[in-house]
């Protein structure tokens, strides 16, 4: 089977610090993989960013990214939605010259979409979406974000033309059908994957667990979608306690870590809080290993690929209710989940817990090991494979 | 101690595939993390390549990445050569806006070297210069080549002025004595290091050697200055044994890789040799224990990472007798050396004995491999710590 991925939007041998990619590049780069592992032999069209970048990048020996000479550094959605048709006109320039048919298409977020509505006509192939996040679901939690009117209608023209929607969780699909007047029989329900070899918990013995000292981790881009302001909050609860929060990756919104600087300093805890910025994907397996707690406010997140490394890190985390979290975190097994997200009286509640608790931590964490472990690429991988597999046109023939 | 890097040409962590970057921009990712393992901090600064590009990227807790807003998409060596000065006073605004000082500077490649030349004196701090390639080693070894005059002089400049100049090997050392009139105490050989246990062989049982049956590997930059037509004529002497070989990389001079299949055609060994361009580093390590033998036919080589990498993985090699090659490969204990590098007819005699000869080859790869352990970062890493260290204000003082 043969499977053309279209991404307009992220590139996966872009994925170099959390500053600019979040994780849909890490979802893309490590779903050829195992795609590829499974027998799928997978071509990914994205954009090239530099003159000297290779037109093609072998990720295995089945799949492959290539890089479309278009519009380089012009990286805003307004630009690259202009820039669609053009895509659309490399793609079939390419697949022409090289003689190559696909038997199945799968986009990545709205931009994509629009792409795929395009090439599933002119290839008289099915086409599978994924949206990765949907402007009404952030919109609806976070009600002050505005997106543009062309990615709305653009995300109801790609529901309406896609033969399949891949979903990462059961609120993605109940969102659908409720705001998009999706179909039911047309979404199918995947789970992301995670390296469990990769992300592994430290040695118990050599990891010293100490009552009432507690060191937070966070990573994710930062934008007021995210929520660290309940963080910063829930700190300044815990005065009396002796514990630190770490915060891993780069500004989205321009300022946003200034901006969360400042208000730290307003309440007095940044002593206790410690900006990083975008760091190297390479460092976070020791990263995870090196805290004792993840905690995620966001107020929308459609996964929450950084949920399920700190899990499989060993970590227990303490999590908003929203989106698809609740998939991965367990309430009062794994970590806790709080509603709603901007709780910052019930988020430091649940710190002190775990702070006081180090046997509740450890056996949470223990717990978060042993679920993150079901989302090891080698399991949901197949899930995945099959997806795509049922939809292609060699199995419809 | 703080160090500030100069790599004004290369960015470890745009080190996607073979295309676009070389051993160089693994040596500089490599090298700052094995510092910072043993205590230095690093600043590296670099170009940035795309607007979401993180102005700072974390690689480990005591080194980063500085993205400087230069030029972007100006990736020419004359164009870099005219934004150098814009280079300087970018470092330096945003040295003082972050009331940064450093211990030392280091540069990577002539045009940084510049910018050293004029940073050591505004900072009054000593420069440690690494060229990586000269320009008159390379002309020499392969004299059709042409070097802008500008690089020349600026190399002999670069010589003068740095306090201390590390190479890679004793053949770099000689020729910067014989050609840049440089003083002697003021070299010192560093080895690359790489990560023995990242490059490790096969389990020798699960890997079936087979006599008359070779699998050959190739990975580099794609050049006429690599010698591929060396690999493609030996083969076309060995028609008669099972011989194939892997060339991964892709085209540094536009339409290399075509020429090279064209002249596979005229020499009728299409059938043995595949073109399959970049790969993703990652999958470096099991493409090499997938082959059974290196062939690096270079005119050039600084030193050649691939050969180390290969060596690591339990590979016996065959390579020109050329640059820093003989640091690594030992002739006769872990492959051969050959010279002239173009001299095919006893590539293709060496290769035709380890093919027919299982022990040899067996015996080759295990010597191949105690070798390369000697290179690794761990052992190495501390070398380079040291060179740095000893040129330090702080040890000056």
């Amino acid at each position: 089977m043969r499977l053309a991925v279209i991404s307009v939007h992220g590139c996966p041998v872009r994925q170099i610090g959390l500053g600019s990619a979040g994780g849909m590049n890490v979802f893309l780069l490590e779903s050829m993989k195992i795609m590829s592992k499974f027998g799928v032999k997978v071509d990914l069209f994205t954009r090239y960013h530099d003159d000297n970048d290779p037109d093609i990048i072998n990720i295995t020996e089945n799949a492959r990214v290539i890089h479309l000479k278009i519009g380089k550094n012009e990286l805003s959605q307004e630009k690259i939605y202009d820039l669609l048709p053009d895509f659309v006109q490399e793609i079939k320039n390419f697949t022409e010259n090289n003689n190559l048919t696909y038997d199945l298409l799968s986009t990545h977020y709205w931009l994509s979409g629009l792409v795929g509505n395009i090439l599933k006509k002119d290839w008289d192939i099915n086409h599978v979406s994924m949206f990765h996040t949907l402007s009404l679901l952030k919109q609806k939690e976070f009600p002050t974000m505005l997106h543009s009117i062309e990615r709305k209608k653009s995300e109801f023209k790609i529901v309406k033309e896609s033969d399949r929607i891949l979903v990462w969780s059961e609120h993605e699909k109940k969102s659908l059908l409720e705001y998009y007047d999706a179909k039911s029989s047309a979404i199918k329900i995947v789970s992301p994957g995670i390296n469990s070899d990769l992300f592994h918990p430290e040695i118990r013995e050599q990891k010293k667990i100490k009552k009432d000292v507690l060191k937070i981790i966070y990573v994710g881009r930062l934008e007021p979608l995210k929520g660290l302001v309940t963080i910063i909050k829930s700190l300044s609860e815990l005065n009396d306690l002796d514990i630190s929060a770490n915060i891993f990756g780069g500004d989205v919104v321009i300022g946003e870590t200034q901006r969360l600087i400042n208000l730290s300093s307003d309440l007095g805890v940044t002593d206790k809080i410690n900006f990083h910025g975008p760091v190297i994907r390479e460092l976070l397996p020791d990263l995870y290993r090196k805290h004792d707690l993840l905690v995620m406010p966001s107020f929308y997140e459609s996964f929450g690929l950084s949920i399920l490394e700190a899990q499989s890190s060993g970590l227990p985390v303490i999590a908003s209710n929203v989106g698809g979290i609740s998939t991965i975190v367990k309430d009062n097994v794994t970590g806790y989940l709080i509603s709603p997200p901007n709780n910052y009286l019930l988020f430091s509640k649940k710190i002190r817990l775990l702070a006081n608790d180090v046997s509740l931590r450890m056996k949470f964490g223990i717990n978060a090991r042993n679920h993150a472990k079901l989302f090891d690429w080698n399991l949901v991988g197949k899930d995945l494979v099959y997806a795509h597999k049922f939809m292609s046109r060699k199995h419809l023939l």
